[in-house]
């Protein structure tokens, strides 16, 4: 089951640059792992922003939270789902 | 290079039911034939609305106008373009 | 899985009561089915509105879009719908 | 009388963790006590946010204003009140 | 139980001027009924527009639908409810 | 002449709280004050917020801003003024 | 007594053109007896829009409901109403 | 001295197609004629929408309204206005 | 040429007393200095805000870009400039 | 390909002064660069704010995203972007 994530982040101007990379980085290995796994499908950079558009696959809402909350920028972001479904005029089997 | 494309379709409610049924169908064709030229590259419904989620793949911001501007339902929509790019966080080779 | 949707209905000005009649006694009975089959958990009116906010408890997205998209006054209504799972307070079984 | 409450936590970045756990956890029983007397009837997480969508039971709205305003994170909490009754197509006796 | 209610009135520009004025006159009679019983305590013009601030004081949210949803302006208007209750500082008894 | 000035406090998350209670001491002091000399007409608390709606009655505007201006929460409140006249439907020959 | 008003015209694509013609002429002849009666202090047009602002000085609320209220364009407006009174730091007697 | 403006088209969907290409006929010919003139620097169209982004040179805030004012599309137009000067970090001469 | 400004005053709550006071006193003079010179026409306090409007009289963008930049407050306020011109039914000369 | 690109600087109250002329200086010296690599093709400031409208013309969006995200102040920036492409009423070349 599929939702659009909308993450935007915003650190705070005085977080120390060691602990705002220490975080980045933690955050890269775990958005690699969940892609390796399926949870992650799709991960976007929107140009211009330090924002992303992502699309899970999980199994429910539960585990949607469960992803998203545990991410180590959760505190630190702006974030909008939206569940997404098969559209009637979609060709591809696997988009839903 | 890739474009995050949401689409709200607002039909006006006096607009002939067989009117609605026409524009709809050149809608499906027009968005399929697009997809299998690889242009249109995801197309998810909103779950709860009559909108989508879409990923367009296009040589550069006219032929998105183009493709764009030319969808039968283009006067009824409201429409939010965001421009993507690789994540430098995505282990996808093709989400660029 | 939960889906807290609210609703609100927006009829044309100029719809003749006799149809606007007939699509509320056709969305009435749509909901008390609904309702009866336990999709439809919730329906409660939003005090000094013509808007309702509702507990959906469908299999997923794809079901949810199935039952709002088909509701009688769906063409008239502005709809937003938040995905819900359990909260790690919440002593109720059943609220997931 | 039921009202439902949407609250979005937001925690100050430099809030000492120790201090947010502590606040937690006497939100979390102060919520269950709640739920045991039967004054928030429903507690659920919105999945993929900090945020929950409630419905409390109460007599009045000095009621309302009583239990919400004494929440640990009031302080930290952006809330949206929407005060519901029953509604006209409910099936369910107690709805309102 | 007092509820402010702020009322917007958007008449369609293409009603016939005797329907307008056939609907604001049982909209007059409607509300100086509901202020002789109590149930409209306050209703104020908000200057330079076509609106208005109100305090109804009802039993519950259930009689504020049915006073509200029963405006014969009802369809007409954008309208805003707040439930109100005793201010801590406040010296007046009966404003609760 | 009548405002319906609606005030929702926001004080600083770090701010002592003797320094809070010193103020909202001195701020109830105040309101109960300018009640008691008629200027402060209504004072509801917005159930389920740290917000209020008031009703003022002063001599112009110039008075207004003198008595809201010296609010001794003042820096710490979002504030929406907005101004009344007689409502032609109203029966109170003082709500004006 | 000064208040700000800024009016967006919005007329109904609809309108005949004598009709709109029509309506603007009184427009004019209304807006100018209230300038020569020292009602309508200011009239700017707002470069590349169909809007003003405008500055009254009026006695009270009231007439200024009743000078807005009676626009000829007033059903086709939408106003903002701004408060003003003499700023500490101005040097002019008059702007109060 | 430079202005942005943002220009949204919203024709009325039941303007008949004849009369909407005349409009836009006439506007083509009116935007290039003040392009010739060197009063409408820049106009490009905003990707995947029915909008364009322009940049006017003008005399002062009177003859922007004069230029924008007459565009055949003014009245079924959404218009935003962002006064220029130049940027201290500018290199270009002519930018201001 | 005439702009309406409108300023916001958000000091940040920590700043000490004397700093605000002193910049405050520096705004005040600075802002009768451009009075006396001509360029700021009017300035009016929005009753019950920390908020002025403002009409300002100046050569250009660049002139009014100087002006409002060196403001002694520019860093703590939101502002919202728009430009004015003569309205066709205004009365008087100067107003433009 | 061209994009606007709108940035509204907003610098934490509490940055050293030093701090932000040395972010400044740095942020004009990289503007120039890319001014005269052609890549920032227009930069103007928003007259009466701290913001500026900028035209960018790269490659793809991953360019604009390098480009931008290595602005000095793109930690403390409002960025809003918008694909732009040739207008069919435009007249110039290379206006795409």
């Amino acid at each position: 089951m599929l939702f659009q994530v909308e993450m935007t982040v915003k650190l705070p101007p005085d977080m120390p640059a060691e602990r705002a990379a220490e975080i980045k980085a933690t955050e890269k290995a775990y958005a690699q792992d969940l892609q390796r796994a399926g949870k992650w499908r799709h991960l976007w950079r929107v140009a211009g922003s330090y924002a992303n558009v992502s699309i899970f696959d999980v199994e429910d809402n539960a585990e949607l939270q469960e992803l998203v909350g545990n991410l180590p920028l959760f505190p630190y972001m702006e974030i909008r789902v939206t569940p997404l479904c098969r559209h009637p005029s979609s060709i591809r089997e696997d988009d839903a």
